[in-house]
């Protein structure tokens, strides 16, 4: 079933992940999707900002998710995000570059530029921190370690999704995913 | 004295890092820069793309320097990292979130799009990774543990100046700057 309205945020989300917010274009996004570009006024009247804003809610969402149902995995915090990493690096090699860090460009280059996505971006980067915070919760953190664990941790892994996309290597990922364990093991 | 070629590469380096590679124009280029129109087409003939690939590589030189100098200022490498971050989410916050992390959006967005912006933005970010590990290796560390924290240094405050430019706050940068010098305090 095809659902037009679900099919503009995916495509809007991997274009932007590819090439920015900047360098999506309304064309691209109907031409990509396969939607008839009256849904895609009739579904975002707002325009692209809208479009965006969606997109990159949709996508912490979905991120957030996945983190969780990989972390709850392996009881282990340090390996259980050692072993996420991992798996994200794997996922940015076989997008050859193209994919992971749906959020980053966007976010940077609208911080001070459109509030409607820049309040999209930090709800999406606030749920992906409480992912990464429960797991370190439950294993026993105080609230202001797993706050600021899962802050670096986030960090990290943005700044690695960079560098291997940027180096069209896994490697800066694995070593992020060597260090991340380092970090997690202190004080266990 | 006004130099034209370097104010083009300035005025571009602090667009592209409030706004991406794609949101800037050379339109806007020549207004912020004050340069005259003929002078951006007389110093770089290949144009926009040659335009971004200069100011990366100039933004990794400057930004390489800095962390040295910052660095040099205190022995323990992890003191000193520490409030090299701190001194990053000053600037930041000094900027009202418009600056910090000047290779971030235009890394992404041409990772797999511009072979050109590409190189410029591997050869600046080996520049900054190879300052940081030189520290490492200068109160020593072996060559791979080195280089596997000095990458994960680059990851975590490039994240961490995303972080804070999204949600308008120094935090993420100071929470990143604590954990790294744990990381860093780790063996030694």
């Amino acid at each position: 079933m095809s659902n037009p309205r679900e099919d503009i945020l995916q495509t809007t989300s991997s274009l932007m992940e590819k090439q920015g917010y900047h360098g999506t274009g309304l064309n691209e996004i109907v031409r990509e999707s396969g939607a008839p570009k009256g849904s895609l006024y009739h579904y975002f009247p707002d325009g692209k900002e809208q479009i965006a804003s969606e997109a990159v809610l949709e996508s912490g969402r979905l991120t957030a998710e996945r983190i969780r149902a990989e972390l709850a995995a392996i009881a282990d915090p340090a390996t259980a995000v050692h072993d996420f990493v991992l798996a994200i690096a794997h996922h940015v090699e076989a997008s050859r570059f193209a994919a992971g860090g749906p959020l980053t460009a966007v976010a940077m280059e609208t911080a001070t530029k459109s509030e409607r996505i820049n309040a999209a971006c930090r709800e999406a980067y606030a749920d992906i921190e409480t992912a990464f915070r429960e797991k370190l919760l439950a294993s026993g953190r105080s609230q202001a370690q797993a706050m600021g664990l899962a802050i670096c941790i986030t960090a990290a892994i943005e700044g690695g999704i960079l560098l291997s996309r940027t180096f069209h290597s896994g490697d800066p990922l694995r070593a992020v995913a060597t260090q991340l364990r380092a970090l997690l093991s202190i004080g266990e």
